[in-house]
């Protein structure tokens, strides 16, 4: 999707990615256009089936060219962690039981609060076709795994780095339920704005015999404003509306036909409206 | 990441993804995995440029095949949405600010709402390289946008569709928090156990002269308290530790070379371990 506004300032600071051997230059890519999704910058590599630098994973990285060019390169999982004071290992397989296992959005919380620590953090991500080792999960400091389904839980490696880049961004926001644009302010019309629309209505219907047999008038009334009140119109568009009403009060389309208005026109369409 | 277990039951609910004009069968068969992994599994394609069947969609789709096997093909998005009851259109850019705009989070809460009270419910998302329309945007009830960094905002296809899938998945647990499976129990030892080992390492190092000078003892005993408590060492933990303090208990390395014991041995090295 569009968006993108390339003047506003990159954000670059968060947990390190290191992606353990990773197979195809193309995910390498989608990895590094995930991460500057949401803000992520470092990206580490452990021994690269294909070397680096690596021409499909540029393609694929999609403009994130500032992810590409900081990329570093390790020949072993143990150089590519020494410098971070926590680790996260990501695995969707139950492991030997002894490291705590985390949720995305706690994990996320945690590596906020190391990065406002002050501490050099790391996410690990495995191989595309079996993940981390034992001895690679061993170097971590707790796990994370994704709330899949069970049935189908084989997660791409650009997509599991996509996720914790969103919780890692979510993380950082004061509410979660808060987006980058918003609405214009739709605040209903006043009560009386709004019964004068009413009353328009029920004016024109009662001149055109609509509230019949008058022994229901009350009960279609009632329908009526049930129905033009439960949307909470705004006043723009309580104006339209009663520029539409007054449009079609004007006359009739048997009218405009030289019919002349008939009465009792439209009774059958009211009766069964239901209030709500 | 491996871990599937293909045993337990298909989870197949919630909101259609409705892809508006797609332009490649890797980014359907992407979407078909994406839903797959979080438990959705109705597809609909609106004018897919490629036609439908897509051999590139069904390669990428990585086995999930129901999702595949059941994508519907509509020529126009409103026939794509003609029995839905609410449709959320996903934007990275602000439209003309008439409609709700909310975040994944809350409209995963919306759309597991109305899927429990029985209401139809689609997502729109549009073409790669552009989107959707404002025509199209104006026929969904509301508008989704992710938290991106507003410097790189491109999000691929897929991976919108990823993360709105998994906040469906999020949406529907008790407990966001909650990992499908947990780390052992690691109740830490209780206290008799820790002072056991403790006591055990004072007494050996007292034996070597190592609380030197006198004076410090006790502030160098407070220290190695401190460092031996922090961690919270299980049961199985301290019965590990107490073996490797037998072991180096019962000859120094120097004994162990035919020099036999020394006093003082190592007492440099303790005198300024931090408590905390």
């Amino acid at each position: 999707m569009a968006g993108t506004n390339s003047e506003r300032i990159l954000l670059a600071e968060g947990p390190a990615v290191i992606l353990v051997e990773p197979q195809l230059g193309e995910n390498i890519g989608m990895v590094a256009r995930a991460m500057a999704n949401f803000g992520l910058a470092e990206l580490r590599l452990v021994n690269p089936r294909d070397g680096w630098p690596n021409e499909k994973a540029e393609a694929a990285a999609a403009k994130a060219d500032h992810v590409i060019a900081g990329t570093t390169v390790f020949a072993t999982l143990e150089e590519a962690v020494a410098d971070l004071n926590f680790v996260y290992a990501t695995t969707a397989r139950n492991r030997d039981g002894f490291k705590p296992v985390r949720a995305p959005v706690t994990a996320a919380a945690t590596l906020r609060a190391r990065f406002g620590a002050g501490e050099k953090t790391g996410i690990l991500f495995g191989r595309e076709r079996w993940g981390l080792t034992n001895e690679e999960v061993a170097l971590a400091d707790e796990i994370v795994t994704f709330p899949v389904n069970p049935a189908f839980a084989s997660l791409n490696i650009a997509q599991a780095v996509l996720l914790m880049s969103y919780e890692w961004m979510k993380s950082g926001m004061e509410d979660v339920e808060a987006t980058p644009f918003q609405q214009v302010d739709q605040k209903p019309a006043t009560k009386s704005q709004l019964l004068g629309m009413i009353e328009q209505v029920e004016e024109a219907l009662d001149a055109r015999n609509y509230f019949h047999p008058l022994t229901k008038k009350p009960k279609m009334i009632d329908n009526l404003r049930a129905v033009l009140s439960r949307p909470g119109f705004t006043e723009p568009e309580i104006s339209l509306l009663r520029g539409v009403f007054t449009s079609l009060d004007r006359f009739s389309r048997r009218w405009a036909k030289g019919k002349g208005p008939q009465s009792g026109e439209g009774q059958d369409d009211g009766n069964d409206t239901a209030s709500e």
